[in-house]
C-alpha cells in the first residue's frame, strides 16, 4: 500500500499516520508523524515544500501559522479539525505506493534522506501542553471489581455510578512520556502498631500498582460557561493514546477520604508519545459492552442515542499488558476498550455541563478499563484480589510491582491486512523509592 | 511615610507592595504594583530607567531575563526570591518619603506621570499562568463543621484528618479574577421523586455557595521525583492571594463518592487579583489554633518545630464576607487565618512527598476557614447548617445563594498605625443558570 516498507505487524500503518513531539541528537524537539519504522520530521518536510500537494486554503493556514513549528501539538490541533484531518488525509496520499503526489517524496530520495528519520533514533516528548489532566472512572468492570475488594459486591457501585460518568481532576504536572521510570513513591500508609492496632506512618508503598486507561486529548476549547452539547462533544476530540495511571493503593486506602485520591496519584501518569488521531479510529467504532445491571436511560445532556455514531460510541481496541521481570517478558492481562459505561463525548459532555472549561491540550482518562474474565484485569489490585492473593508470573509471583520491574502496555485496533492502527507500546520501570 | 498620598485604610499601604497584572484601554497586559490608589506600570518603569538605583546584579538580572516584560508573574518569580523580594524593597525605597532615590520618581513629576496609573483606570487579570491547582482541606473548624452536618459530631472528622492535610486536585482552567460573575451551575442533583424516593436530574444547582480561603502561588519548582523537605518548603512561595471556592453543594452531595468533588467545584474559582508576596506577611506570623482534640505530633516529614518561624507557621490576616443583596451590603462573618491545622509549608511538603513536582504559578487554597463562634463561618453552608436554618440577612433570608447576590471578601494584616497589608476585596456576582 506505501512505497516505503511498512511491516505488517507494525502498528504505524499507512492507515493511522498518528501525530508526535519528537527530538534527536541533532534535531531540536519537533511535530513528526509515525510511518512504519520511521518519523516524518514534519517542519523539515514543511521547509523543503513538502505541503505542495496540500490544498490551497490548508497549506496557507499551516504555512502562515507557524503551528507545525512548535514544540506541542497544541498549535497545530487549536487549527481545528478540517486542518489537521485534511493534513493527515494528505500524509497518508504522499506514502501511498499509487498516491496523487509521487514527485513531493516517493521520487525524492534526496527529500527522504533528509525528513525520514528511522524511529530508532528518536526520543519522544509529551505531546502536548496540557493544561488540565481529569480522570475519569468509565471502566465498569474495573469500578465493580474495586468496589467488591473494598466494599463487597452488595455495594459495590455507588448510587451515581449509573448516572453520570465518575471523575475527578488530577495532576497535570506529573504527566510523563513512555520510558520514563517511575520512583516508588513514599507517603503515609498505615502500619501495625505494637497495640494490634494500626497507625500512619510515611514509608515507600507496599502496594504500587499500575491502571491501563485510554485517554484522550482535546483539540477545541470552549468557553467558560458554555458547555458542550453531546451532538457536538465528538468534535472536541483530537486523539487518543494510551495511559498508566500509576497508583499506590496502601496511601489512597488512607487519604482518600473525604475528597479523593490525591498523593497516591500524582507522583507520575505515564503516557504513549505517538497521538492517534480520531479519524485513524472512525472504522473500529463499535458498541460499548456494559454490565449487565446497568440502566441505559441517562440524562437527555449524556444521551448519544441521536449522535450520527450511534450505538457505535466506543472503539474496538486490543489491549494487553506485559510484565517484565528480571528481563523476562509475561503476558499478565488482554482487554478491549470496549468495556467503558460512558464514551468520551459523555464524558465531555458531563465535565463541561456546569460550565467548566476545556482547553486544547487538556488530557481526558477513562479510568482503568477490565474486562469481566479472569486475564483481562486492568490493575494489579484486581488480578491479586485486593493484594490477597499471589499472581503467578513465570517462575514469581507478585501481589504488587516491585522494583525494577517494567511494565509494558500496547494498543492495536485492526488487523495485518488492512493495516494496524496502534499506539505502540508505553513502557515504564519501577525506580527504588528514594534514600 | 510615602511621598504620595496613602490612606491610612488602604490595603496597599508601603508595607505592602503586592504584585499583579493589568492591563488599561490604552495599556496591554502587564505587570504591576500597587501602592495606595495607584499601579506603578512596571515595563514602563523599567524601560525609564526606574531600576537606577537597584543594586547591579539584580538590575542586570531583570534587564536581561525580560521577566518584567511578560504577561503573567511566572517569569519574575521563576528568578527566585532574592530577585523578587530584592525588587519589592527597591520599590518601597523609591516611594519612601525619606527614601535613597528620591530621584527616580519622587522628584520626577513627568514620569510619575507615564507610570503611576490610577487603580480606577485599571483591569485587573489572573496574576499567574496556573499549571495545576490544587484545594486543601487545613481550615479545621470548617471540617468540623461540615463533618457534623453530613455525618454527626461523633465522625465529623476522618481518621486521617489529624495526619496529613488532606486536599485535592482541583480545576486550573476555571479558576478567574475577581469581579468575574459566576454562572450557577447546571448539574445532576437529588430530586425528590413521585414515590416518595429521590431521583437525579438535570437541575440549575439549587444550593450555590462561597468558600473563604487563602490561597499561595509556588515561586520555585521541584523535580518530579523530588520531595521538598518541610525546612525548605517555605522558600517555594511566591505570595498569597484570597479565594472564593465557588461550590454547588447539591451537586456536590451526589457526585463525590468515591472520587471527590467534581463537577460541583470546576464551574468557576475567583481569586484577588494583587499578590502579597511572602516578605510583607512576615511581620504578622502567629501561632495556628488548632482544634482542642488536635493531636500535635505529625510525622516527621510534617514537623516543623525546628523551622526558624516556629511555633509562628501561620499568619494573623483578618478575614471578612460582605453580602450584597439587592444593592444592600451586609457584613455576614469575620475570621482569621490562624484556624488552619496545616501551614503552607505543611502543605508542600505532603503534597511533593511522593515525588509530585510542583511548578512556579500552581495555586494552593487552603480549603474553607471558619472560626468556632457564631459569625465565624466561612460558607453559607455552615451559616445555614447545611440548608435547615434561615440566616438573616438585612430585611432578607438566605440558606444558599440567590442569583444577583454579590459576594464580596476582603483579608488585612496589620493596623492603619504601621500601614496595612491588605488583599484589597475578592468580589463576584451569581449570574443566572443558562437557559
Amino acid at each position: 500500500m506505501s512505497w516505503i516498507n511498512i511491516s505488517k505487524n507494525s502498528h504505524f500503518s499507512l492507515a493511522n499516520i498518528p501525530f508526535g513531539i519528537f527530538s534527536t541528537t541533532v534535531q531540536s524537539k519537533r511535530i513528526g508523524v509515525a510511518i512504519g519504522d520511521y518519523v516524518l520530521d514534519i517542519p523539515g518536510f514543511v521547509r523543503n515544500e513538502g505541503l505542495t500537494g496540500l490544498d490551497v486554503n490548508t497549506r496557507n493556514l499551516l504555512e502562515t501559522s507557524k503551528a507545525l513549528e512548535q514544540q506541542t501539538l497544541n498549535g497545530l490541533a487549536s487549527l481545528g479539525k478540517p486542518v489537521h484531518s485534511g493534513l493527515r488525509r494528505y500524509i497518508q496520499e504522499v506514502f501511498k505506493s499509487d498516491g496523487r503526489y509521487p514527485d513531493v517524496l516517493q521520487k525524492n530520495s534526496q527529500l527522504q534522506q533528509k525528513v525520514l528519520v528511522p524511529m530508532s533514533d528518536v526520543t519522544m516528548h509529551v505531546p502536548f501542553e496540557i493544561g488540565d489532566y481529569t480522570d475519569f472512572y468509565v471502566g465498569c468492570n474495573h469500578a465493580y471489581n474495586c468496589g467488591c475488594i473494598f466494599r463487597g459486591p452488595q455495594n459495590a457501585l455507588q448510587p451515581n455510578y449509573y448516572h453520570l460518568p465518575v471523575g475527578y481532576h488530577g495532576r497535570a504536572s506529573s504527566v510523563v512520556v513512555s520510558g520514563t521510570g517511575i520512583r516508588r513513591p513514599k507517603g503515609q500508609i498505615l502500619v501495625p502498631a505494637d497495640d494490634g492496632t494500626t497507625q500512619p506512618e510515611l514509608h515507600a508503598s507496599k502496594k504500587m500498582d499500575y491502571e491501563f486507561e485510554i485517554a484522550a486529548f482535546v483539540g477545541k476549547s470552549n468557553n467558560l460557561g458554555e458547555p458542550v452539547p453531546i451532538g457536538q462533544a465528538n468534535d472536541h476530540l483530537f486523539g487518543f493514546v494510551i495511559m498508566n495511571d500509576w497508583s499506590a493503593r496502601d496511601i489512597q486506602a488512607w487519604e482518600y477520604v473525604p475528597l479523593g485520591p490525591f498523593t497516591s496519584k500524582n507522583f507520575g501518569t505515564s503516557i504513549s508519545p505517538w497521538v492517534v488521531h480520531t479519524d485513524a479510529l472512525e472504522p473500529f467504532r463499535c458498541e460499548p459492552i456494559k454490565r449487565k445491571e446497568s440502566d441505559p436511560k441517562v440524562q437527555p445532556y449524556l444521551d448519544e442515542s441521536a449522535s450520527e455514531f450511534s450505538p457505535k460510541t466506543v472503539h474496538d481496541i486490543q489491549m494487553s499488558i506485559d510484565l517484565t521481570i528480571s528481563g523476562e517478558s509475561h503476558r499478565i492481562s488482554q482487554m478491549s476498550a470496549k468495556y467503558m459505561l460512558y464514551s468520551f463525548p459523555q464524558m465531555i459532555a458531563h465535565h463541561t455541563v456546569t460550565g467548566c472549561n476545556l482547553r486544547v491540550g487538556d488530557l481526558l482518562g477513562s479510568g482503568t478499563i477490565s474486562g469481566t474474565e479472569s486475564g483481562t484485569e486492568g490493575s494489579m489490585l484486581e488480578l491479586s484480589q485486593g493484594g490477597k492473593r499471589d499472581v503467578v508470573i513465570g517462575s514469581v509471583t507478585r501481589r504488587f510491582l516491585e522494583d525494577g520491574d517494567t511494565v509494558t502496555f500496547s494498543a492495536v485496533a485492526g488487523d495485518a491486512a488492512t493495516g494496524l492502527v496502534g499506539f505502540g507500546t508505553l513502557e515504564g520501570t519501577v525506580l527504588p523509592a528514594a534514600k
